[in-house]
């Protein structure tokens, strides 16, 4: 199956580049915005369109496999993660960014096999940066060996985190609450690209020491997830436990001594599960 | 005086561009980091070195033209804006980002006479983009005009700004309480690229609505003011009321609605200004 596996990654930088490619070709002239949950949610047509173009793609070369893509949940699929292989897809991490034209959008696709993530394909494309993995094969940007920070003091280190796109009071509370704690451990600073996708490679690039956030979802980092372990960093749960894809929370570190240490100042709180039951 | 001013600017872009090459040399090889007000408060000998090239290159070339670096400040030297020519220089703007290598790092190089900007130059060199404004000839990044966004509604902005190096927990409280009140608005977004300068870069290319911050220094917004109102933008104080570049306090917006609006939920403080009088 290796070899299958291989052809599939190979299949996802390409066509993850190719998105890219229409990602920004739309930036300069397609950025229509509609809203999802809220007033802060945002989707554009670009979204949809890119997620159809890389499912579609894929089904001609896999007809077998499935999907879970960030667009097709919105409009009602299902995302349960089974034994089957699996392309799970955000089309655009980074919508918000996207319609601002902030520098930061990435197209994520993660590839599982009984539930575990074998290759992980993040593309940067306004920074034209390929951030690829795969399992027990090292971590890479732009063909480039990733390896995460050595800081095992986190007095020394940058942490990444996000606002979300809750404004629930509960949820900004919490949120701010953890930040403000890390912030005055104190950290060197604290910062966010506006996408988990690339939150996560900055991980993996050693250029911050860790990353958390609660509420992201499995196409936010399932590929993300194996460049950061890849490029020698752990997973964590934000209560410390045994990180899971479908759980939406998350902490990426370049050490378990650093991950322990964040875990320790996060208000942690459990939005629904990405596999919770349909109503 | 016109040429003379333009021949001034020709030697900011050259010797910024020289800089930021030397930044980018010193990031794979030298970031030994010492510490100024406080342990997050970074500083590293290629500022020094950084500093010390631009300031004796520009000192061959315009012997009586005064400097305002904040490295020479940090080593004494007096902080005051007189009516002479004089070069007003961050050899790195985001030391922190510098010493972790995450990607935004700027040279910023800003020159005013009778107190007011004449050019800004801001390297940020990582992304190899070099953003130039001269006072009634517009904004550039390599060489394309900028222009702010056109945006008047804030719950469609993205707002940037920064914690600071301050922990002291009542500046943290400030802190906190403006950008929660501004992110519940609600607004798009709230990011920060951890340099003043590039995220007054980023309200000029209209990727930011607006930028604002308490605590910086002349030499993080010299540059970047001119760079602002030159593709479009206003600046304002905290307060609301007129942007004063050594009061350490401002506002940079793609229009006054946007700024007034933000003034509105900002709480203010007032820091040492960068001209008091030495102690």
């Amino acid at each position: 199956m290796a070899d299958l596996w291989q052809s599939a990654m190979d299949h996802a930088v390409a066509i993850a580049r190719k998105a890219g490619e229409t990602i920004r070709e739309a930036l300069l002239n397609d950025r229509k915005v509609t809203t999802k949950s809220s007033s802060v949610d945002l989707v554009t047509q670009t979204d949809q369109k890119v997620e159809k173009m890389i499912i579609q793609s894929v089904k001609e070369r896999f007809p077998a496999h499935r999907f879970i893509g960030e667009e097709s949940v919105a409009a009602g699929e299902a995302s349960n993660l089974t034994t089957a292989p699996t392309w799970i897809i955000d089309p655009i991490d980074g919508t918000t960014n996207f319609v601002h034209a902030f520098p930061f959008v990435a197209v994520s696709i993660g590839f599982a096999v009984n539930s575990q993530v074998e290759f992980g394909v993040v593309y940067s494309c306004l920074e034209d940066k390929m951030y690829t993995a795969r399992r027990g094969k090292g971590a890479f940007c732009n063909g480039e060996p990733l390896q995460v920070s050595d800081q095992t003091d986190v007095k020394q280190s940058i942490i990444a985190t996000e606002f979300g796109s809750s404004r629930d009071p509960e949820v900004v509370e919490n949120i701010f609450s953890s930040l403000r704690k890390i912030l005055c451990i104190p950290v060197h600073g604290v910062r966010g690209a506006g996408t988990a996708a690339v939150n996560m490679c900055l991980v993996a690039s050693g250029s911050v020491e860790a990353y958390y956030e609660i509420g992201i979802h499995v196409w936010d980092v399932a590929a993300g997830s194996l460049i950061v372990t890849e490029a020698g960093g752990v997973l964590m749960d934000v209560e410390g436990g045994e990180f899971d894809l479908m759980s939406r929370r998350v902490v990426a570190a370049n050490n378990k001594t650093i991950a322990e240490r964040i875990v320790k100042e996060i208000a942690a709180f459990q939005p629904e599960r990405d596999d919770h039951s349909p109503q």
